[in-house]
């Protein structure tokens, strides 16, 4: 792969900071990096392979020259500075909300559909975190047995809502443990010892926006509208890694056995195969592949199976999907 | 209602102990409360009604002239004394899983099937904690639109493991935060700040005895041997509560606004209707009522729904259920 320029925006965000890991580690060709954060960071150092990056702000002409630019500081100043970005030459990889839905945006998983690539006007949307560990579990499956629906109910860490619910959870439960008043700021109705069902906005009808992105980026990334997607979304008190239990109804009934081996030779999935093995949280926390574990059929219908799917949501949930993102446009001959 | 004698076997457990407080709270007609516990409690006393009672060791004899004896000792136990006690005249109402598939014990939770109590041998089975929320939540719907499969992920307490996994949660919490070793006697693979899909032990074809419990009882309760239900049962670090993430397939379509009136007509339940107001597992603490909310259609198909259910697992999910059961026996015209 040539050398490229990449830029990261909101590179002081948890996932921000995940991505600078993630190219380091996987030697991402990176010929200069510019880092992009809020105003209160600007002048900052960051460390990158040993050299100190000083964080800048974004300005007319940011993007000049950037190859690839990873944005990860929210959907507002995706809108406001992606297309900028597109504009001043750059591949954007969004790991916003901001442009999921828009059909000219491809929205990929590297192991799941990275044809989607194949067109695309500088602008490349990562899925939301919940959905990406999902759809990577769901593609062989999918290419199995084919599938109706799928009921999810979600076991989400709050590093998904950023750094300062990470550290809201730690100072609450200290609270909760000391008998003082914990604080509410991220969480209002806590999140100490407490699971809430209750992530992103409502949106109508009784449903939360994250529960309305696993049904919708679900059926985009898997390319089947008809699959019907029932989601239950909940943060839990993890610092970092989601958990989901799955249950899938297929078109064809399910051999398990020739499940498993397509599992096993999933790119990205490591089936943990036995009862007790079940993959945990912490466990799948600095880990790049999505785990699933507790695989097993519906003893009273073959075309039923439920899973338990765990991975790291700041890295193959963010981090790590973009960069991947960014790998697959560099391997392919015209791109970026 | 007439006075009882009423016994309590595991009266210093973490369910033994509701009973008492329940007992007392409803003004259940106690006329002796003879208080059972295991050795190392025996002589110790305990407060009910401003009086100390003393705890004794099982023998033979104890139960003659026990109107009630409620069990909550382990399955274990339940089979070996609860014969005795049967045989020594008692009614027992068992909180263990021993007899619950017994097809001669009757199963109830009394908002849904009181009228199982009509005949009975002398034995009658608490339900399993998560299967009574649930039950009794899906009563309605059940009776309004019938129920052809139930998918359920739940987040179930550590008081639903007793009172060391209680303890433990605290320990271990206050171990990671000061970034010692966590105690791990209950919970082998760790619960503070973690979610675990392993409930009771495996039982074959990747399946947990609490989701097959989850099967079981359900079909038994609702009286319908063709219901589906597909459980996946996690614990969570929560001190107390079940929380359930619930999707119904109908039979027949959802209508929404007919549902929410039977809801709130259902004795034992209350319905939270709007977005905001889902219930939470603390404040479902210390409640009676099993509370339902983030209720929704599934906007692809009339004929599923989803919920949201919370209740206090050692209340309806266990204590209140059994003296509940008790009241229903006194209130029946030939019973006990």
């Amino acid at each position: 792969m040539r050398e490229s320029c990449v830029a990261v925006v909101g590179a002081t965000g948890a996932v921000g900071e995940e991505m600078l890991r993630v190219l380091e580690r996987r030697a991402f060709p990176v010929r200069e990096l510019r880092l992009f954060a809020s105003s209160r960071s600007v002048g900052k150092r960051v460390d990158f392979k040993g050299e100190a990056i000083t964080l800048r702000a974004l300005e007319s002409g940011a993007f000049r020259a950037v190859d690839f630019a990873l944005f990860s500081a929210g959907a507002e100043r995706s809108r406001a500075f992606a297309p900028q970005a597109v504009a001043e030459g750059a591949t954007v990889i969004d790991n916003s909300s901001a442009f999921r839905m828009d059909p000219d945006v491809p929205l990929v998983v590297p192991e799941v559909n990275a044809a989607a690539l194949e067109k695309h006007a500088g602008l490349i949307a990562n899925p939301n975190c919940s959905t990406i560990q999902m759809v990577l579990a769901l593609r062989p499956v999918r290419d199995l047995f084919g599938i109706r629906r799928v009921v999810v109910a979600t076991y989400q860490s709050v590093s998904g809502a950023g750094r300062r619910a990470m550290a809201e959870l730690e100072a609450a439960t200290r609270a909760r443990l000391e008998g003082r008043a914990e604080p509410r700021e991220v969480h209002p109705r806590g999140i100490a010892f407490e699971v809430v069902p209750h992530i992103d906005v409502f949106v109508g009808a009784g449903e939360t926006r994250e529960e309305l992105k696993m049904r919708n980026e679900t059926r985009r990334i898997l390319a089947d509208p008809s699959i019907d997607v029932v989601a239950t979304c909940v943060r839990v008190p993890v610092f970092r890694s989601h958990s989901e239990a799955v249950v899938v109804e297929t078109r064809d009934r399910v051999d398990l056995p020739a499940l498993q081996e397509a599992m096993r030779a999933q790119p990205g999935l490591l089936l943990r195969d036995s009862d007790e093995t079940y993959p945990l949280a912490r466990e799948a926390a600095g880990r790049d592949e999505v785990v699933v574990g507790r695989l097993r059929v519906d003893p009273d219908d073959p075309r039923t199976l439920a899973m338990w799917v765990v991975a790291d949501n700041l890295l193959k949930g963010a981090a790590l999907n973009a960069v991947q993102i960014a790998e697959a446009l560099c391997a392919a001959p015209t791109l970026p």
